[in-house]
């Protein structure tokens, strides 16, 4: 058999853990990665709950289910970012809290790190999330860019995360950032300066989901074998481009499975990622940790499309060759 | 013949207006667009200086050069811009004053207001520019954007402009917004939003320019068709892009002309824009205004450049059929 | 679930409607589309013989089956057409009669109404069918086309199709055009004309079938977006282009499936129809008709492709999605 | 130098031979391929007023050009069409007469004999033209064609071309067939089996046309290989495809030219034709004839198109190598 | 049902016979094309001891598996090549010997030879393998080839094959060559000039492997079309192009499957095979054949492979069309 | 201006120097790049005859040329390779001898050091050529390659090359190997190797050849990039891909040229070379050598192409840009 396929719960935070751990149980995953919003897995629980990491396993081991990462993505991006009306949405009220920008930025910190502990607490060894960016927002570069301060980005993403990956490290935790646009890190240039940022520091690595690069025009085979080291965990996730001349590969400020827009995201083996070029990548530099679907299609009802990704991962990760052929005796 | 052909003076402002022309005039151009910055055109001396605008057509007409329209892109960016200190840069300091978001906003629109008053002085009936956007730094929708104050960036920008036009229409001048990324309209979906939230009110239109269009995978010449009426200037620059599978689309945060890029801006006809296409729907749609290159090109020498993008154009550029063939005896 | 799946009779006439019927049930059809020729539905006795209607019903629903629509392609092609030898090798001897063109076309345009007076009398309440083209002909333009015959060509149409779609309209049945080349329309801009030339009454639509839109080069999801209104019915069909630059787009005047040819019917999911977007456009406007597989594939046993079709309709028209994720805790 | 560069007289009709003559002379062609419609080569008169053919001659050499084909297009359609109003248009009176289709056909005949005759009496050993088809119109086989009927198309071509080519070979004169769409061959098949049809025999051969190949999908160099014993005379015309998904390959029954059609014809070196591989492969076999083009761009000023193909063919149909390369010392 | 499908057991030698056909059967194949090397097929058994073709029959029959062809590949390619160490490791001692070229070579051609007196024997009428080439080497050219040399190539391989298939006329056996690059052919022009070499004697055929042909960019439908006469056996097997602009299609002297290589070996069905093309192009030329998978994949467990591949061809390899269908009736 | 111009004599070796110069100064080129056979370049003479150099610089400077690299191919070509009748072709008869392969391998050794010694008498610095290889023929991996005698052919080369290093070091001269099929280094990876086997000496450098790329599939640009240290000169050369599904990449075994054959070498700007992005990428690296073009296309006039090649390369060799923009006054 090849790796473990689990399902990632960050979109089905509607449900509960026990009901989610069931459909993902009958559909035939292996196991779950845990979103820490919803009820999945709550970081300040884990730590101040002395029964409740042991309740979780419960949940999952009552339907067969196996964990091997927790993902603090919403909280992840305030770390950088420059906050505004839009954060607080996504964050929890007292990392929110009065919403001066420094003041969130430190909290989210802060959170992140409670969030190395509770992995640890929970004997998970991966934390996957986002960094946000001090710089995003310049992407286009008019008006034009002073590039000292884009550099000064990525120093400040050192200067914050470089105490988070401390606790991590105290920990034995990992961080993977999901390399992203609106993140320090989007491509194979931007990955470069922010490993290089923290000095390439074993505890922060990747967490690689090819449905980000789809659209980029970008090769995920070849980024996970340039990156081999910092692949720490992976998603399997995938997006479509839908140019016709018309419709804009930058997505013309309309959400995501709208008609209009020049790509979006689709149920795995439905989009534009190569997954089997991208497997065998995965092979080759001997990455045997989970195979965690991201699902999200909002053209697709989940329920259909679930199991429907986790059927082509099956057909599609095949195991390595284990056989050396004596060559001499194999052509033909 | 057909359409004349202009040089943008934007890329030139280091040079006099004086210089300038004794260039473009020996190359063979029919005219100059004017930039307001460098000393080109400059609107302050237009209205308070009595004999400058004469002194402006006498050099150009000692060169023999005409002209059709200015350009005031540095300022009109700041008008719906949320303002950093990249304005700074590119504003000059009596619109720039103490820095304030909402005083640079509107000082750079009474600036714009001036122009058209300038324009009209000059003796010219269009003025390019940028309009800013204070919605484009949401464009990858991460944190989730609330659509509704997308709409509002709609509304922002109509209520800042509305007054402008009112000027521009009272002075007999016509707005040509340059469709471009981090501009409030950048593609089909929000040019058509953008024209709707004016009012499709006939001062304000496209400066069309396809080089932020080919990087976009959007085809130029079904964007002059479908906005005809609005086309009232058309820049001749392009845009290549250089994608490998290591190079993003989105530009990396490094700057044009860098060998990083995915895409980057080239001297007109060394790209990816396909200008017969371009030029004979501009002959379909009846355009017959100036076909003003705007030469931008880090890896070229502008002095071999220019002449080499005229060129192009007075081999591609060709006159519309002007005899209605009798389609009985013309098969064949 | 999503839509249900028919099988369309036509291409199975020399079966029994009780044998073929068998087989569909078999093979997991939800319904059958019936032709108005073999023995699948007669219109002369649906309207002549009182028990014939609950005969036809007695052998679906012995079945299991359902029926959505009836088809008319044979006939309706006489209504508009030049009529030569290959007509009457279609047509039924009493439609035939003396084989006068005006009259053929006359009695086709009777038999059309009475399919529709049958249809009501069956209980389903979409006839689809063909129209034929008095201009198809006309269509390379060499010896030149005067214009004005060709727009004479849609005003004919109107002129014969009108008093048919009055008796369909009081009978509360529906004609489904099947837009195919030697119809009146066959593309996009025809079908613009066409629709405009009956003034849009709703009692005339379209039987989509994007075997027709593939070799042409046309996007079969752009066409059911923009005519999303009339799309009645969908057939599932496909072809598949063969060009090697020694075969022509345009067929070379020898059969389908003959190796020379540059494109010929293949069953589904083996060509170039691109079913999982034509799919995801069905789902956008609302469609939850009947997806009717009409089999055609020179190259294959039917009774593999059936049931091959079917399964790849079925693993391809997934549902779309019934919740309303809340973005805000979704994205990752 | 390479081939003679000659226009090709049709798309000029309106202007008086000397007056064209004046203009291509200018331009610097080599010289004329002659209509027969216009006043530029009127058989009745070359074979009735016997200083026609000499008047003719003085005026080209006047202009210093020389002639080596007349083209006969317009009659020879009639030939084997089934004939309707549009052939009235192109027709001269005389063989028009009273419409009747068979009388049509038989007067075009022989006035398709009286060309090959004025064209001995001219000099001149090559006539171009159409031949037209009695099955053209069955082309897409719906309703389905009988086969044998095609091949009788093909009988009926030869029946009525043998007596034509009878007269041409006392003459010492060639036929030559625009292979065309709406014509007994438009491709590699048909062409196939219109050389079959007439036994390969000499008097008949193909004036070739690349533009009527490009929107086909057909490679023209192969074809000149494939038949290149019977490549009598070249034409250097071009199409360019338009397709989008929204413009079909068919052409939707628009004229040439209008926006909405899927592929039209352009000034040479403007499309889709590949002349450098068509002019070697004219290398490859030895076809030292002239390069006769035809101009025919409804979206381009003709006379800023014509030397502009001119110089497209001096810049690109090269002569041969001349040298045996020494391959020994030549590599590297 | 279709063609069998069989498992070329070349790949597997390090398995039992017995061994090998379990697995085989268990998986669902029909029978097993027999390597002549490790214990599958030994030739000098098969013509020395009485009971032993019986008892590989009996291995066969006890897992319901068939036969209808056997391989001898690498002694087959030992009869033209120029000889050198590398063959030493993949030929028998006794073909071997002292390893002066034209004894193995010679040792070799009449090692064929018994291998068709063994296949006589055994029951089989069909014999693939290699020919070896005496000019393969000089593919490129530089130096520059003496073309007379290449010529002398191909007498070169009918001298020494002519002897061969002398034999298996003799014994009703047919040798099959795959055409494979290092053979003396490769693609359509060489395997021309072989075939006419050998005065396309009925005795010497092809074993077709379209997997040689995918990364020389060749048509594997058109090759069987062509030479549909010879077409006496068919290889399942595939390869993939992994162009980047990094790595050459001509493989840079690094083993099949390493990251650096433009092409290598893949599973059936994940590669750049059009399967489907392929197999109706066997359907229109009669070939009832086995289909026999030859597996290589060094990214893949053979075991997970193995079934994958048989599936594939199922799911593919179709019947042809048994039904005339009455056209007349048919379209819509 | 930009780089000089030059032309390589190796395919004009029937001339003599003086009337080449005489054509290549009359076309505009700026030097020549002399080949070490015919009458262009002597290295005997050069080394024994004391006027014999000045002699060739003043025909050179009689002309106005000048010189930068003279080219040993052919006597290179036999250092490393396996020999055999066709170095007989090729090679001095003083370097053939007797035909021992390992006397006529280091005959040609002692010849290639030769020229750096002559070349350094000659004032020139930059001596091109081939290397051989041992291990070319091992191209495919059939019989299966070892791969330890692949390494084996590095250092082979190694062994070969660095004495003649030696002698180039100690005449202040470097070797520039034209990297191609048929050498030690043909590609990304080979060159690699080849480069890291001589342990990057600075003396052993690279010819750069764009014409052996684009068949390849390799990016030129791309290369120019990876080994900017080391490209020491530069060839203008093109090839042309004329893949068709019948004509191999591999080249069929017949001579360029050839109409079968799957690519070819043709005249600068015919091909499928990507000068441009070339260019750029070597202004990008600040190679300020010559451009020298190697002229062969079998199918042109080679009088016709020189001065062609030559023009493409003025119209597409432009300078760099020189001046900082000052971005923040640029955009637009």
């Amino acid at each position: 058999m090849a790796r473990p396929v689990t399902l990632f719960t960050g979109q089905w935070a509607d449900l509960t853990l026990d009901d989610l751990a069931a459909k993902a149980a009958k559909w035939g995953f292996d196991g779950l990665e845990l979103a820490c919003w919803g009820d999945h897995f709550e970081v300040d629980k884990a730590l101040g709950d002395p029964g409740y990491v042991k309740g979780r396993w419960d949940i999952l081991r009552r339907h067969g289910l196996n964990c091997w990462a927790i993902s603090t993505h919403l909280v992840g991006q305030a770390v950088c970012d420059p906050i505004d009306g839009r954060h607080k949405a996504i964050l929890p009220p007292d990392v929110w809290g009065d919403g001066q920008p420094e003041g969130v930025r430190n909290r989210a910190a802060a959170k992140v790190m409670d969030t190395g502990r509770a992995a640890a607490r929970f004997g998970v060894k991966q934390v996957n999330g986002f960094t946000g960016s001090a710089i995003w927002h310049q992407l286009y570069s008019f008006p034009p860019n002073d590039f000292a301060e884009i550099e000064r980005g990525y120093s400040d993403f050192a200067q914050r995360w470089n105490p988070i990956i401390d606790v991590f490290d105290n920990e034995g935790v990992r961080f993977g950032l999901e390399v992203h646009p609106t993140e320090i890190a989007y491509d194979f240039v931007t990955t470069r300066k922010t490993l290089e940022a923290i000095g390439r520091r074993p505890g922060f690595g990747i967490n690689f989901d090819p449905s980000h690069f789809a659209h980029q025009f970008l090769d995920s085979a070849a980024f996970v074998s340039e990156f081999a080291d910092r692949i720490y965990h992976v998603h399997v996730k995938d997006s479509k481009r839908r140019l016709d001349g018309h419709r804009s590969i930058l997505g013309s400020h309309v959400d995501f499975g709208e008609a209009e827009r020049g790509w979006t995201f689709v149920s795995p083996g439905h989009g534009d990622v190569e997954f089997e070029a991208l497997f065998r990548a995965l092979n080759r530099i001997g990455y045997d940790g989970p195979l965690s679907i991201e699902w999200e299609d909002s053209g697709m009802d989940r329920d259909w499309g679930a199991p429907d990704a986790l059927a082509m991962v099956r057909r599609t990760d095949f195991a390595p060759s284990g056989v050396a052929f004596d060559t001499a005796f194999k052509r033909g």
